[in-house]
């Protein structure tokens, strides 16, 4: 365990719907999120291959948007520091019980620059139910229960800030909470208007782009990994046969090198980005973080190509 | 229409199973074939892009075997010259009325060289039911209703001859039902062993390879090709996860470059090649047999690489 | 041979460059098709795949366009059908003799609804050089020698009629030349727009694309066919790397299913499309066209998805 | 940085060969290795997105076979850490000054059950040449001089021991470099025969497999990473073409998930395994090691399917 280090990794993310089994006919059957546990309102979903009990909750409530994000201590020591820390310097702590959010040890959770994180260690880890575990140990679901779009593994969270909090929430990730800085984004104006972090070896497991000063902190997207372009372009298939129009896409990222098509469920607007081919692995310990400027990339857009990424418009945090 | 040329395509193949159920587990739920109609005893197939009403048909009986291989002529007028012919020539020739095979209008058989062949012209082309339909109007099923297998389409049959009557069959195939030798494999007794036919631009539709003397006339399996290489490792994949081990491949055969994964159903023993990559495309007005052999690749197994293809051993024509 | 289909395939299309050694620095190094023969002003090349001596050719000349568009005849006496035909109805025919166009045989020219059309059948098909031969017999060129383009092999054109003359031109293909129509558009107009023609197995072998009636007769694109979406994913790739911005895609279009990225010549100006996947291949000999509308597809855009396809400005032809 | 874990990641293998040109083409050439730098006698080598000066050096000399297997540690006070580690425990160290492995700072050599092991921390990340350089700043040589294989970083090593030291080995990685155990194989014999071991988030940057009590301490493969499967059914087809034949493959391993081509190098005997496709990544904090037994996967060729992988046999380290 490494006490410089407190977050392993992306855990999941929880968000409101306003129709529950709308909101699963996208995520279950048209993606191919598998529902581990449903109850009253809220399914608990991941995965082909997220071990985790899940990594995507959605609950029908009144609202819509995001509830919480949650990030995974690298021990449960770390998590402990963590709840010390915020203490000590007077951030509101919500405990979270085990099992109070099924699946999940104890966790707690802050608001931090207007972003509601959760944070836990103790997660279930369960097998696929009897008749959809596959026959490999390395792996949880068959592949002979996935359909041709099956999101392999959850990849990362993309959020917005207004221009007077982003540097500071981006320090903070840095500092509080170990991320390291692998890209960012200077614009025409010097000032840094994304940035691109990794506690592992992905090129990141949480972004941040910079919105204008009146707007309010927000989310822009959660990202799951296919496992190749064939996957990517059947998800689109899939998609215009379903009767939704991705977002954007498909194309490929310049930063973080992602090759992506966006989607939003119709139910909830939350918008999904699947993230296919290699991307990078960053397994360099002095890594030098990457400034792009516009005259890198050709605007703010980062594509490498494909005119048309996905709207800027994110998802608001909706009042508890 | 060119009455020089009286066979359009390869139709279906007509098959026995010893048990129905166990069989459409297979094409069905594991290869991802849909069925298009059911009576007692018989099952009726085709891939995502098939057309035609049927390209496989399953029947439950007392045997295992082929019963029939369907070749669709190109048009109502050669289906009649060839009853012509086959009476003229005293052939014994077996009328079908429109109807008594489901989907398929007026038909004749034959048995040639032990093999027993069909032709027809008029067949249904239903649509995939509702909800299950592509929204692309030249598509069939929608790509939101195939599992990660789910073959497109038929491709060709590979049969089995005995020493004696290999060379009959392939000229007879020639001269009487116009199908063009695309590609040979010469042994080194200087004696033809192989030889690839076809009516349209696939490499093959047909093809035969010769065996011992005192062999039976025999069929080796009927292909269905998929989209991508990433389709052929996908089955491989539910293959393994199903408990059904390959009869060959993943691998690449240098004659007709087909990228194959052989794999046989487990009720019946009848043997299937998934086909992927693009071969070829052959549109040459004159185009020159390709012979090859043993020092060209390597001894008549025939595989650009991967040291195991799927064994010669066939199936019989079960006695009607 | 069949009297009744004078055209076997398409051949090639030759152009117009003001600068040879910068469109052979895009056509041979960047796409990767191979340099068969060159003059003092004019290059010949063919894909990875193409038998025929080359599929394209561009010339040096003070002109940017298309100087012929070369279809393939199904055998020398159907050329010979066709002179005579054109003699007889008046039309100028152009004799160009054998050897006159390297690696081609006696070919005439005629102009067509503005179209400048060749005709030819005998044809070289010369092996690759020593040392890029492939080793197997059914290929031209070693995939050693391939680039991550490398298109495969000439699979369409298309080009564009104003509207006065479209409807008529697509007359002449399917009476005089025996061009099936696969699929068409129909706009709101309750006109034809669009009519996708072919003699060989492929969604199209040429296309129309009717635009306003002051238009000028024009030449849209040559398209090439890769083996994979990764191809096209890579050729998209190289393209950013090298500097050049697609004209459009990567996409994929609901009429033939072409998943495409358009590239042009930055010499010249002339369109390629690259074109992967599989389309569909056509082997009913009772084919019904399929018509679409605006309400088919969202529009005369034609994609299934992506925002953006290419501009519809096309070349036009030269004066000779 | 983490004292608790010195080891980063895998950097680089030496080897020799009997012939250095030869070798070249086979690693630049076919392979599509990039030479960095070459002196006199040995060859630096690195893959398209191999940051590091080289994951490859090749010398020519007398011998065959690994000359070291060089580890990067997490900073270089982790390196002055393992060095007073060894000398306390008595290991002869061998001290390397900066530069006298090009590109390299400060490194110290150890042998450690026979298997000669380099650590280092400091080192160059050159550019790759002009003309070379790839547009994105997350990248390092252009796709646009990438061949048809073109490996993308260096991914694992496996190495061999005898019966009598295989765990001993095991244990040292694990307690002295901080190596962590993914995956390990149980024989019949209820002993461990292999061991899969990672200090990043691949399946296994290093592996162990055991020999006979007899055998010597050895190197199998060195591993580097492909974008997909369609990379590696392009690396098995362009080996095919140059006259190559796999060692193995293409296939896929149970353990690690690996699909595979092994390939040696025809002048050294050195074996390379193109390992394409996602394997997993491992991000999990509380990583239970996973157990196979010849139950789960039919022996110990750990092949989910292909019936060959490559021979056992390994390549000796050469006296120095």
């Amino acid at each position: 365990m490494n006490t410089n280090q407190p977050i392993a990794k992306l855990g999941h993310v929880a968000i409101h719907t306003p129709d529950l089994d709308e909101s699963l006919w996208f995520f279950d059957e048209v993606l191919g999120l598998h529902v581990v546990e449903r109850d009253d309102d809220t399914a608990y979903l991941r995965g082909q291959r997220d071990w985790e009990h899940h990594t995507l909750s959605v609950t029908e409530s009144g609202k819509k948007g995001v509830d919480h994000i949650a990030l995974r201590t690298t021990s449960s020591e770390a998590l402990d520091h963590l709840a010390e820390r915020f203490e000590s310097e007077g951030t509101d702590v919500t405990y979270v019980d085990a099992g109070e959010e099924p699946g999940q040890g104890e966790a707690i959770r802050v608001e931090k620059f207007g972003h509601p994180y959760e944070f836990y260690y103790d997660v279930d880890k369960p097998d696929a139910p009897e008749g959809q575990r596959s026959g490999l140990k390395n792996r949880v679901y068959s592949e002979a229960v996935a359909n041709r779009i099956a999101p392999r593994r959850i990849d990362h969270v993309h959020v917005q800030d207004p221009g007077g909090t982003a540097k500071e929430h981006a320090a903070w990730l840095q500092e509080a909470l170990g991320f390291q800085l692998n890209e960012c984004y200077r614009g025409t104006d010097d000032e840094l208007w994304g940035w691109w972090f990794a506690v592992t070896a992905l090129p990141h497991d949480l972004a941040i782009h910079r919105e204008p000063a009146d707007s309010s902190p927000g989310f822009h997207h959660l990202s799951y990994h296919l496992d190749s372009f064939d996957d990517l372009w059947n998800a689109a298939d899939i998609l215009s046969e379903v009767g939704i129009e991705p977002d954007g896409g498909p194309g490929r990222h310049a930063i973080t090198r992602a090759d992506f098509l966006y989607v939003s469920d119709p139910a909830s607007g939350f918008r999904i980005e699947l993230f296919a081919g290699p991307g990078y692995l960053n397994f360099e310990p002095d890594w030098e973080p990457i400034e792009w400027t516009e005259s890198d990339i050709g605007g703010e857009n980062n594509h490498q190509w494909v005119g048309e990424g996905p709207s800027w418009e994110g998802t608001s945090y909706p009042d508890a």
